[in-house]
């Protein structure tokens, strides 16, 4: 899908120097934020990994750059009228908070199912939210209305040349901090960021791979690009690229400059969030941590490579997260559930536990329950959460209970 | 306790002089991490907040610093035969690492107790672990007894000049990183790290104040310099600053360049690894929490000042973290567990379940239990998990339950 010389270069709708004009305005009102090496997760990929922490920004995410950008466009009456945003997501906030920080009103329009959590989280940004509407199709139309009733301006939240300008600026800092990167594999939901990484890379790093990846629920951009496909929708760890609909200024440039669209699985992007938490002690939203699950999904693609991942958003639900945390120690084999046929008699669990922490299984959650059992009514059935340092350690814990005569069927806790 | 010029700081041994050559020595085999302003932080605290992630080390903690310069002043002979250390944390990882890397066999002793998961990632990076003792005195005999035998050469994980002025480099970055501070807060164990800054804040920053951060239930650094006081002990989220013993190097030379040592209860740093969590999208153990910690329990101290914090590690158990993060949505009224008397009758469930929803509460969780109910026999309770924007609207629910006729009880989710 590449052509980086030639005609059509030549016509796109944002180039370099625009990036560079909206770096220039942002100035310090973005944070430049770090990127860094990481051994432990280039040793597990088989790449060499660098990270761009753009979780670290003002509302944890790139969006900030885009939007102030925008906002820095209006005319002194549009500024006075304010602006609208559709969002239940880092664009809100991006607009919500550099509108209010520059005097403009801003109202948000949200689907009325948005958690609490983020229709509080934009309005403590000084954001005026206005839930309507299923979802963001209905939501949209509601602020369209509101823009024509109230003369608001609307933000757009990616199919915008400013607002694409404004995501550039990440790959600028992303050039400079890390120059010798032979790929670069950039989260796509409607293609602000990737748009504006690519037009930056054209410029300057004319030789780095750029690989956009979208969860496989909401390939929206590759079918763009391919002309067509099956999007299948759905409930996604990555709400932030989560799309519907990819741009169409987005489309025309990400067609012509980068090289390669790819889809991940929910349960790599799971994973993926899982370890930028545990080795590299950061908080990515499922978005975020899209770029790590494409090298995790296709490690040979990688090998050997310098690749840069930025790590687009840090707003993952708490409650969220605490469960990627303890599914993680499932998946690795560091928390079993384990549910073990016992005799309904005085001392049995002593027995049971004994076994367990004898051999060094740290019991966290038991559950005693009879009522569902498929044994016998003289029998029980114990549930046990047992933490081990990995899965061989589980199984030897298994394999005692059974010589000592007791049944054990494994699953995962609940 | 503080007299940082006269006769007592030019004997002092470990100097400026000694961290710049420790610098030079570590060279890029550590991270020279990030030091960066946090907007949100300091709307909280009344304070300029500034964050150095130390957690984004290699072994995410400082110990790596002085861990490889004590490392590096080995001897050829030294190095062949190996090292000893003793530690369940940061230090063993830190010197397994770094001994690993440049070919030096190391050796970890650890008490029984050790959790499976910080026995897996020392092996992981190289090290022999043995298990031995209650606790880290047995397991410190026991180093004793195998370097005799095996000619291992003792590396200190504190009280230590190479390892005090290897911390010291932490110093460094921070000020030519936040070259404005006032006051810089630094978690104290036994104390390497704030020795190490405060060698260094001696010669290049002598107008900012240092404020040295322990756990109530370990104010061994604080007790130290008083002359005496109570150790209360006991299971801390501090773990690595849950140190009985100050080292006797650090003390002299925080006793001579330090303002001050505080202590703060369990829950502020609690409170404290969530907002990093939440706010800063970084993951912080409870020790490398407790600069901030001691900002929240004491914010008038600090107010309208440039306050520089050090996030020293972010090895927190994923299991901590997790439940830290659910505690932390109790603790700030985001969710609240309803118990709901209701008849025990087909159809409750439903009419109970439709006033929280109506009122945009997420029930999360159901437990519909029998037995413990102290009401009639024809009655149960219901027992909701609920997901709230925060306090009042848990308010409203409750009201509305209530004026629908069914009791409730608020209590904390198990």
């Amino acid at each position: 899908m590449r052509s980086r010389s030639g005609p059509l270069r030549a016509t796109l709708p944002v180039t370099d120097a625009d990036v560079v004009r909206a770096a220039a305005a942002l100035g310090p009102d973005v944070v430049h934020t770090p990127t860094l090496h990481s051994r432990t997760l280039s040793a597990i990929t088989g790449a060499s990994i660098w990270l761009k922490f753009e979780n670290l920004q003002y509302t944890a995410s790139f969006k900030d750059r885009g939007a102030l950008y925008r906002l820095l466009q209006l005319t002194a009456e549009e500024r006075r009228c304010g602006v609208v945003a559709v969002s239940a997501g880092n664009h809100a906030q991006g607009v919500a908070h550099h509108a209010t920080r520059i005097g403009v009103p801003a109202t948000i329009v949200m689907p009325r199912s948005t958690p609490n959590v983020k229709v509080a989280n934009t309005e403590a940004l000084g954001a005026r939210v206005v839930l309507h509407g299923d979802d963001l199709a209905e939501a949209h139309a509601e602020a369209e209305a509101l823009a024509a009733r109230e003369g608001l301006v609307w933000v757009a939240p990616y199919d915008d040349v400013h607002v694409i300008a404004g995501q550039g600026t990440v790959g600028l800092e992303l050039f400079a901090d890390a120059p010798d990167l032979d790929v670069v594999v950039v989260p796509v939901g409607g293609g602000g960021l990737l748009a504006g990484i690519a037009v930056v890379a054209a410029a300057r790093a004319p030789h780095v791979e750029l690989v956009g990846v979208q969860t496989e629920l909401y390939p929206s951009m590759a079918n763009t690009l391919r002309g067509g496909g099956e999007l299948p929708g759905g409930a996604s760890i990555a709400e932030g690229i989560a799309v519907h609909h990819s741009g169409r200024i987005t489309a025309e440039i990400i067609g012509a400059l980068v090289d390669d669209v790819v889809t991940v699985p929910e349960a790599t992007i799971e994973q993926a969030v899982n370890l930028l938490l545990e080795i590299e002690k950061t908080v990515a939203e499922g978005a975020g941590a899209a770029g790590l699950a494409a090298v995790l999904a296709e490690p040979e693609r990688f090998k050997d490579r310098n690749v840069g991942l930025i790590i687009t958003g840090g707003n993952i639900d708490p409650r969220m997260l605490a469960s990627v945390i303890m599914r993680g120690l499932v998946r690795s084999g560091r928390l079993s559930r384990l549910s073990v046929g016992v005799t309904d008699a005085p001392g049995t669990l002593s027995q049971v536990t004994a076994i367990v922490g004898d051999r060094r299984g740290n019991i966290v959650e038991v559950l005693h329950q009879r009522l569902f059992s498929d044994l016998s009514v003289k029998s029980t059935v114990l549930e046990l959460a047992v933490e081990t340092r990995d899965r061989d350690h589980a199984d030897r814990i298994v394999e005692a209970l059974e010589d000592a005569g007791y049944p054990v069927r494994r699953g995962e806790p609940g």
